[in-house]
């Protein structure tokens, strides 16, 4: 389980890929993969999540890292930069993007 | 605080808002005020996530529905409509997707 709050001031990293749908699930698998045996095991790492769309033409990972200097760390990791080379052959595009600011509104209160 | 939880089996949002540097934070203020007012009164919410991108650039929902169902009558509701008009007038562009299937991996366990 993740826990999106704002208190904590992670460094998330929001990460959209488009993908053919017959490449969704070799995408998918590739970047679980990737978070457990590459990502997981990095100084910072927080979560990651990985979502399907419903019509399999995006996979987008919203992931968590402690702080910007962690993640900057993994994208000079070259593990890490192996993995993702993999992720993106299999994608038609991606667009990482990296939040600090975020404000939750909860019916849970 | 939010959860992401695969057991949970919401229906998930991610919208993604492009949106110019000085836009940015009347973007924030209105997709605030949306959920604060019309979003969260609708049956079947669960909880909205505010994003704003470390260069103003993006702004991006996660929201969490209850059902597939919910998120389509918010969709028909005139109330919501208005709220995101407004919003997508605010934006360069916004690129709402559904996920359904989730897989969630954190340092947590």
């Amino acid at each position: 389980m993740t826990t999106i709050d704002d208190s904590r001031h992670y460094c998330t990293l929001i990460n959209v890929f488009a993908v053919a749908p017959e490449k969704c699930q070799e995408l998918f698998a590739a970047l679980q993969h990737a978070t457990e045996t590459v990502m997981s095991k990095l100084p910072g790492y927080v979560s990651a999540n990985l979502h399907v769309s419903d019509d399999q033409k995006t996979v987008t990972n919203y992931a968590q890292w402690a702080t910007l200097a962690d993640y900057q760390n993994v994208m000079k990791d070259p593990g890490a930069q192996q993995h993702m080379q993999q992720a993106a052959a299999l994608a038609i595009s991606f667009s990482p993007v990296l939040y600090n600011k975020i404000w939750t509104h909860s019916s849970q209160g």
